[in-house]
């Protein structure tokens, strides 16, 4: 059985996801939607990807483009079985009613709040409970590296306070009319940020409290950890229990990647489409044990940690892989994730 | 009596300096050095300074760009009391020999090793131990402004362990040759960064672990605290305390002082010459209390913060007033620091 995927929306996460689709054994991407015929569909045209409008208003634009769509959103709906809602943050919820009138299961993104689907999902920590759901929130990126890197610190040594500060991009690379340019942003100035009461729909027994700041870069996010432990850890201990996982590169300092320019360079000597890095990325350097009390410092890739937590929500909402260890191996290998 | 204070440097801080020198009732701006007859040099003389050359092989290059100078550093040493060495990092220490051939006090800047001077100051912290010395560092921007902070809050609630993230510009809004451009730095990767040990040359007793990033700012630096306090804290009382320090200014994030680039444009409405803001920041909005533990924001502006603290220190060291309260006092009322 192939699961047959629609995505709505084909941005930023969008077109990610529509490619990480393309490489999987066990679904076909029935098509994308976009509501302009810019050159991001064209390309999309061009992989042999079918384009649909995102609504019956916007065909003509196409249409006078020389565009040709197989038609909207609607069109599409009715040959999925699942939807990634890729649309811009709080626009997502808008599309639910359409979604559930077509009677197709639905993933949306982070930018969407918890309540839209009931669930929040990250691979390696919750896969089981999406299993067969038909509404499903896979968490932002900044929640989705905490996730990743939480997860594994607490199933090893048990955390009894995480404290975070993000210092996150201010835009994707290509947003050219968004800022700041040449600001440092509390956002917001108050504590916590939302990430922390997000991380909790994903690990609810984290104690975790969470600062951001928005910086004038485009690569990618970076946070500080300083977490309160059950019990002691080594350096090496940390190192060691962070390296089993695909989803997270311990990287060297010591051989040049020091910084969240040259992770991106290291992405692209690694030969990754669009520099992608769904890896979280943390610092070897900057694992600090002091006994209870350990610091780390780890990279977030924006525009791509989310995608295979994308792919894997659509195989447990599908009950196509009930265990997450499989599914999650399933999409590493396709997408080419861990290994040094 | 009035003391005659020489400044070797005109750059970014010496400039300041020599600015607020000439605003001291007490002290007498002898003259200031520069390296190259730029603009910098050419200003200060239409502003009637003194300018000599860094050194004697200077002097050909004043003379073809048609600046006169009133002579050399050597010159300039034989004219003052105390010099207040404003050279680049780690070029101040070459020049201790020359000052004390010359027998003058000297103030060193935070770019120095603590030993050059074997004093760290910072003027609301320990003032009376410069009293009389011959030899004196002013600590750094970020190392000042967490000094200022971390005194506030230690006297009146006792601080057991701080924990600080720096958030730092990674060049001056001149410097047009440094980075990043578009990255965050660790800075270093590894823990701490260099300014817990330094805030422990200037207070011994705070227990406290820094990280610093760069990122691609030129404006301020921003400073995240976390602090394990003897006591309970109520938010109005840390406000309360903190606003009392005329160096400290709380300001509402709710009339949209809530970034860096808002506090250098409200600096930039007050007034205040090339906008510059000697105060340390506090986001009146971040001060969040957890009973013992607290959190809070504060943003440092680099370039100006360290100038009160070097006319506190020529004071200090020349025994021209031998309190801390009545120094800071003359010293803010000329400057205009304070109020809201």
């Amino acid at each position: 059985m192939k699961v047959r995927v629609g995505i709505n929306g084909y941005g930023t996460i969008g077109k990610r996801v529509a490619d990480a689709v393309l490489m999987q054994r066990d679904m076909i991407l029935a098509g994308v939607t976009k509501t302009k015929p810019n050159f991001e569909a064209r390309v999309a045209k061009q992989k042999g990807i079918r384009v649909y409008a995102a609504s019956a208003d916007r065909l003509q634009a196409f249409s006078d483009a020389g565009m040709e769509v197989h038609g909207t959103l609607e069109d599409l709906l009715r040959e999925v079985d699942i939807i990634v809602d890729c649309t811009p943050g709080k626009v997502g919820a808008t599309y639910k009613p359409l979604y559930e009138k077509y009677k197709v299961k639905a993933i949306f993104q982070g930018g969407e709040k918890h309540d839209v689907a009931g669930f929040s999902f990250n691979a390696v920590c919750n896969y089981d409970g999406a299993l067969g759901r038909d509404l499903v929130r896979v968490v932002s990126c900044n929640t989705t590296g905490l996730c990743r890197s939480l997860y594994a610190v607490d199933k090893a040594f048990g955390i009894r306070k995480a404290r975070a500060v993000l210092i996150r991009r201010g835009a994707d690379p290509s947003e050219d009319k968004k800022g700041p340019i040449n600001s440092i942003l509390p956002d917001p100035v108050g504590i916590p940020s939302h990430h922390g009461p997000d991380i909790q729909k994903v690990l609810p027994n984290i104690d975790i409290t969470t600062s951001a700041f928005a910086v004038p870069t485009t690569l990618m996010h970076i946070h500080w950890l300083n977490l309160d432990l059950q019990k002691d850890a080594t350096e090496s201990e940390i190192v060691s229990i962070l390296s089993k996982y695909a989803r997270i590169k311990v990287v060297p300092a010591s051989e040049g990647i020091d910084s969240t320019a040259q992770v991106i360079e290291y992405a692209r000597d690694l030969g990754r489409r669009r520099y992608d890095m769904p890896e979280l990325v943390i610092f070897k350097e900057s694992i600090k044990s002091f006994g209870r009390e350990i610091y780390l410092t780890q990279a977030v890739h924006q525009e791509s940690i989310v995608v295979p937590e994308n792919i894997d929500a659509i195989r447990a909402m599908t009950n196509l892989c009930n265990t997450a260890e499989e599914s999650m191996r399933m999409t590493d290998e396709s997408l080419g994730l861990g290994g040094t």
